[in-house]
């Protein structure tokens, strides 16, 4: 079968050059009469690629020396309760900024995971307008939002929503928030290496793989080096954040295919030039969609305000239910996959991670506008 | 490069029938127009085949229904600490029975686990001789080196000491421990499904993939639903055994293409007959190995005592160090890998995997009598 435009929110589609690097050698790789997922984590072989994911790093996202770069398991939904159990302290809990369904699981995560530890979490702000399901997320915090303690271990937001399409920094007016003096830390699993970010604004920042840089099964986490330091030791080995920092994240096996496949992926993205020219490109796609929409104001309808409007996941509703459905069936006969919106939120959901294709959307784009003609 | 013969510990060589499909289906899952990877963990094709490797395990193992099966992430050295957080109460600590380093990894990080609620951990039996570093374990445990308390929450063993190549119940003068009616759990990381196990002796069995079963990145988990029922709750969702119990691990993004690997490798295990057949063709190509060795008893040396010895890492030593850097080396040059000892005892190692051909064997068999003939 051709291959399809999968629009899929996580897993999702990976660069056609990743995968085919990835297929070439996958019985041999590098010459050495194996499959790479069947090297040794401690041979030079699986060493040299697991040092250039991290060097790759580094590099295109220009993370400062004070920082850590870590490879861990467990996907961004076990960081929602190891980033708690490392950080917070008795009398020294952890505050949430929630706009969306993905920073309402990362606060009830660190409530059970501080209350482990005697320690607590607490709501520093949410833009959730009414309560339960049907609490409605359409843009990003402003400071007017939030309400920092001074004493906090730190501040965590969620810089896009995946299901909702509420993204921080797009917009000049909807900036990351400033916590003062208590560091910032970000889950970015769905919009990382979208484009360049100012890493020393946080104190750290953890990533899924699965959305914009490889397959499920590998979370990427950027930490200060001195809130390694001090973090909590009586906590098991393996979930401290010192253990993979201090091992080169080699502690216990990890987890190799998925890190040789992010190698591939990061290698595809300097190749096209980096973060700059990624966010051109992300910038262009996401805007040509919005665009369809506004265009069709009577049709299609985006409930994300203006300046949070996601450039990752972009979600609109169309006039009933039905057409939806319609929607959904006719693009993927015409190879356009992934188009349905989370099963909490009803809707149409486009994914546009770096590794969908401008062309693709220019095909979604075109099939939008027919669609809404045809009413 | 033609495919070499590796005997690395973990990651360990996988059957190529099960590499081969993977490989060709790799940018064209099932029809689908994209890779398995980069499929949704929530759509029809991924779960065609996450239901066919769970079953998969049920049928091979002939697991009871009173047994979850589950997926879960961070690798056994995860579980280390997981297990007790999901099992032990104050007042009803956990049980260990330490014979190699695996062991004592699993019972250290049982103590940080335990003391952070409150309960406790205790050393129920070793054979280890001497202290630190230079301590030996040469023997599986029996009866007499065992103390259980009769209201641990559990007693907890290693299978198979992959470093010391020390397995129980290869011998049945060496059979898993009874230990009343406390449950047993095994890490059975690398000898899982080597061959038939009688699942209802054990209240918990895990196993990390990337020995026997598949890549690194997934842990398989086999567990009597009453201890999942019981099992704590103040502790942070993702940790609790009950997420994936209650959400056919679902509840997150599993590592899909890890899982898929594993079904390929399950289907292909079947296909050779299923674990009957694999343990006569485990049993043979160890007792081989082990017949090398004894028919040269100036020049190979096996530490462990012979009711002990694991048939799935076999560990040797030869006069000097100089001879196994020469070993290894003379190997190599005849595309045999992976055979240096662990750099905490040094040695030989030669792992058995069930992807390890018996074909591989006869060679290794063959270089070894040579070289041992040449001196």
């Amino acid at each position: 079968m051709p291959r399809v435009k999968n629009f899929n929110a996580g897993p999702a589609a990976l660069p056609l050059p990743a995968l085919e690097r990835a297929r070439d050698e996958f019985l041999d790789f590098a010459g050495s009469g194996m499959s790479v997922m069947e090297h040794s984590h401690r041979g030079k072989e699986y060493e040299a690629v697991h040092d250039e994911a991290l060097a790759l790093l580094r590099e295109l996202l220009g993370v400062p020396d004070a920082y850590d770069v870590l490879f861990v398991q467990g996907g961004a939904s076990q960081l929602f309760a190891q980033i708690p159990m490392n950080l917070v302290e008795k009398g020294r809990g952890a505050d949430y900024l929630v706009t969306g369904a993905w920073g309402e699981k990362a606060f009830s995560e660190a409530k059970a995971a501080t209350a482990m530890l005697g320690a607590s979490a607490r709501l520093a702000g949410t833009t959730g307008e009414g309560e339960g399901k049907e609490k409605r997320y359409v843009r990003a915090a402003t400071a007017a939002d939030l309400q920092v303690s001074p004493d906090a271990a730190y501040l965590h937001l969620t810089s896009n929503e995946t299901i909702h399409g509420v993204q921080f920094a797009v917009d000049p007016a909807r900036p990351f928030p400033d916590a003062g003096k208590v560091p910032l830390v970000a889950d970015m699993s769905s919009d990382f290496l979208w484009k360049p970010v100012d890493v020393s604004r946080f104190g750290l920042i953890y990533a899924g793989a699965q959305k914009n840089i490889g397959p499920s099964g590998v979370v990427v986490v950027i930490v200060r080096k001195d809130l390694v330091a001090a973090g909590r030791k009586d906590i098991p080995k393996i979930f401290q954040l010192r253990t993979p920092a201090e091992n080169k994240s080699l502690y216990n096996t990890p987890p190799t295919f998925g890190i040789y496949m992010i190698r591939n992926v990061l290698a595809w993205l300097k190749g096209l030039g980096g973060l700059g020219a990624m966010e051109q490109r992300n910038r262009a796609k996401a805007g040509k969609l919005y665009g369809v929409i506004d265009a069709n104001p009577g049709f299609y309808r985006c409930p994300v305000e203006r300046e949070s409007r996601s450039v990752m996941n972009v979600v609109f509703r169309l006039p009933a239910e039905a057409d939806e459905e319609r929607f959904v069936k006719e693009a993927k006969a015409k190879g356009m996959v992934g188009l349905k919106g989370h099963r909490s939120v009803g809707g149409i959901r486009v994914s546009t991670y770096n590794a969908v294709e401008p062309a693709w959307l220019d095909e979604l784009c075109a099939f939008m506008q027919d669609f809404a003609k045809r009413g």
